[in-house]
């Protein structure tokens, strides 16, 4: 850390701090220049050193040096991490894609919407059991029900499945039945749920927020490596800005960041980002050519029934386009598709 | 709801968004422009008819009239509510103070706050047993023992108690301990939390998450309300914005913006929302002039070896100043301060 | 336009607001819903009207259905406007190269810059003579004199060249020299300049602003159509949020929504953007295949020489990179590149 | 500055750093961590110096210590500055209110205006004469008619006026009938205007952008410091963020942020800032509270006839209880009123 301080700042303001830096156990490194005093603190590992320093009088600022995370780091581990969902790899060259209904609604429809995407391309079959809605009046989800009819259809095409967890009460259940475990957005920074499934051996799939910094992004990953569980994909899927023509704003700059910072996997989610079916081919072309790992979309063949996000739900056949055209773009970088198991 | 068609939406189209709006049992309005085609839907109570439509061919847009929170509006309740917190009374025109440390750290030194912010003038404690912490090597708090030590100071010097929950798994422990419960903002929208807190009998204290619009933020309040919790108190901590002098941007508008939409009691909290302590006195007066029904700050008589948030803790002294000037300008508006119990 | 009344409006306000929709040469349409009514003004064309309805009690919100952009909309024009830059075509389909340095800052410089840029395959030249700087301290750029090396140096390699024009009493002289003329982000609501560039018989290419949504951007564009100049190309270079990893957060998704709203060529500044070189390469990929027209770059053989912008010039070979790469996703896509004269 | 090299960064990458730093006239001061090696440059007074830095191999980030506006900072002036405009004093301790119609319509219009707000307690008259208006197809103002129109106006009710002046060219004709000349938001990084308005002796009321920070902000001011012109008074007036409740979000934080970095006097102007007249209120009064030096507001006494920006304007008696309450906060802070001519 470098501890900046004020112009005008005594010579006791900065003794203190001095001291302060050396019962941290840290090295101190002074430097004096015509206007202002800068102290490193050398050897710091510790969240809550920059912290303790800012709350010094005469501290201007105090400026980190290491990045706080640590496992998720590419510093930690220098290659690309595969991920193995049920036998499906993601990460480390080649797209895949992640397809299915934003919902699970009956078991004839999740059939008929699992047959299409794997015919399409798809290699894991996404699908909502317990659905985190803004409105307590909504749609809540089939539940254990719906996890049911997941994993049997999952079976049935040989699509392992990925479907939302909410809550730590669940994780078990949810366990139970998926090969990959999602957080949300709205669940990026619930630190107890994050912990709960870092302790299973099950892949999961974490949304960066809305409001979530890159780096705060990747701290989140580390709550869930830090208890053992190796096998997190991330994906960006929209932040909120002022513009509000889509419903996010599709950070796609966030895929190649997050790829320098970290050797996990890095997906772009386009459904959730446009809110649109019709912006979702542009965008997943996007987050391919910017270098993500993969890309997650919704598919409904009859959108208008759809229990939930009707309007951003691909039509079969816009699916089918979307994976030659990703294929396509994979292909002109030099990259190859995964393919269902 | 107003559909408004796309300029060339064919009669087919036209005749299949009216037909579905039937389907729905809602009345139907049609108005034709040179332009464009507009449809009245009428009737209209359900969050997920917007979405149905606006999956539809032909949709441009659909606009809600109707706002999506019922029992958290001012239509639904028209006076201000007041929400008793273990005798303390919130809301309903005088401000109140609640104020204490970060985090809980021992007895002596909660002690040594809560004797200090009581003298000053505040009438409710705060303090975190459970802390969020952005990375998992930091302090996580005292947990039950914490919990423990809040109560025991609380009683001792007559101030009732509120403290964060953060986890559905928590919500019987906190509750027997605490006055009332805290949903931090990144809890906002964990939706299991909030129907949990709803089902409890303690008032619920629900900050605003640092990306939630005012509109968001009522939603997540009527989650509460919806499993028959009246007793809900917001709070306005900062949003996220480009500007980063701070640590976040202080939305005094949504104070208003809150009270015009909202009967339930508004605070703000200039703490978390400047990260400084030399800018919170400045925002609690902002709050204040600007309508809120109370200031919640954080105080420590050591920042520099506090376990978290030092940087933003007033010193006591500061505090005295703050409930001066809060009193004054509360004064200057015909509004009175909540005395202590 | 839609007008929704607040819910309890009088007969009076309704009446009222009937009338004045009258007063101001609008058919009206009532529908009066159980809580609410909402009056439809039919056949606005004037962008004063929904201020004026907005301000007269008991209105809650207008809701405007026209765009308020029309000689920029596909409605006006359907087909994608081919912009001439001195013999160079933009927009239509084929993919088109913008590159050079951030500053002209020598002759030699300029000359092996466009040498290199050209050999690999870029198509109009760009540099600086007059720069916008944050600080008043800071390199202003070499005026007219810049100016006459970019056109010297433009027609030794045959590129036809852009620069950016600041001020209005600047127009006639970068008119004289240039084949297009940039308007640069900060600009993008100067109106009075966007106006006089409106009035040359030059191409525009216009920046979006950090902070401008889609539709404002439209709007400026408009105001450059309006004096009769139909040759604008749009440009994305990214917005301001909260996330500051990159200088900006590139909107992507500004691509495709531009395209589907207007007819004006569409493209993209990764370099801006970005602010760093290696993140240049991915978010140019994204641009394409989201749709863009072109990529303008920055490239410096020497960036730690650069008198502006060193961190984010592209070093020769990266550049030749980044066109290979390029044409390979827009191949992918069944798109052309844009040959050099 | 101090420069942090990657992990990993080579002794020749090193070395070539603390050359370059010494080639531009730096004194280096190297610190070696375990893992990172920090390299201080002393004596950098040049913008040019970070980004030079920033580009060179091996270099992660660049940290500025020194603040890069001079003339606008407490550390060049200590005490507050006082504007003095026509004979009315701002800044330096009293609380002074700026009142007018959005846009100058006609004499009599502006006569009744003038009248009510200066019997109101507002001590300058503010009034658009030229407009930036985001469509090409709505008013633009008056022109010089307009600007004769506030001067006789101003003199006949004793308020010096305020003005926007829109482009370099309309300085001289605005400095002939202005007392203090407007920078609007869309102009406060029109670089060109900054330094012509700096060249009159004229003071200038310069508002934040809606997407600048504080920062840059200090930094277009600073354009105007340097051209001798002394003379500047700040003024919020919202910025852009997700909340789409009101038109901008008020940063009221931005007040005491700019009083510690800087002596100019800062304004708020919660009309712009919200955009509803019924929020006006309390925005001016959270300003004020947060410690602004004054307010400045819209006020017609027909908004639904107003040619701009009805919807915002205060009637007449709604500024009349702004300017008693505004008193009233100002007073139980120790703040006195400025009292019109």
């Amino acid at each position: 850390m470098i501890v900046v301080m004020e112009q005008g700042a005594s010579s006791a303001q900065i003794d203190h701090v001095i001291e302060r830096i050396k019962s941290l156990g840290l090295a101190v490194h002074l430097s004096k220049g015509e206007y202002r005093t800068v102290i490193g603190a050398i050897g710091d590992k510790r969240p809550e050193h920059q912290s303790i320093l800012e709350a010094i009088d005469g501290v201007e600022q105090v400026v980190p040096i290491m990045k706080p995370f640590k496992l998720a780091s590419r510093e930690f581990h220098r290659g690309d991490s595969v991920v193995d969902v049920g036998g499906v790899k993601l990460g480390g060259g080649p797209v895949a894609l992640i397809a299915g209904p934003c919902a699970i609604e009956s078991r004839q429809f999740l059939r008929t919407v699992a047959g299409q995407v794997r015919a399409a391309g798809a290699a894991v079959l996404r699908g909502g059991a317990f659905k985190p809605r803004t409105s307590p009046y909504s749609f809540q989800g089939l539940g254990e029900d719906g996890l049911k009819l997941l994993r049997e259809v999952g079976d049935e095409f040989k699509l392992p499945v990925v479907t939302e967890v909410l809550a730590v009460s669940e994780v078990p259940i949810v366990e139970r039945y998926a090969d990959m475990l999602q957080i949300g957005a709205r669940n990026v920074q619930n630190f107890h749920l994050l912990s709960e499934v870092g302790k299973t051996r099950k892949p999961v799939f974490l949304k960066r927020g809305f409001a979530t910094t890159v780096r705060e992004y990747l701290m989140s990953a580390e709550y869930i490596l830090s208890q053992g569980n190796q096998q997190v994909v991330l994906c960006e899927r929209g932040i909120k800005t002022f513009e509000t023509e889509l419903r996010f704003t599709f950070d796609v700059s966030a895929v190649p960041v997050l790829k320098q910072n970290t050797h996990l996997p890095v997906f772009v989610d386009p459904s959730h980002a446009s809110g649109h079916r019709q912006f979702v081919l542009p965008l997943a072309l996007a987050g391919v050519a910017a270098g993500a790992d993969g890309v997650m979309v919704e598919v409904h063949h009859c959108p208008e029934e759809a229990m939930c996000d009707g309007p951003q739900a691909l039509l079969p056949d816009m699916f089918v386009e979307l994976s030659k055209q990703v294929a396509a773009v994979a292909a002109a970088l030099g990259r190859s598709m995964v393919k269902p198991l």
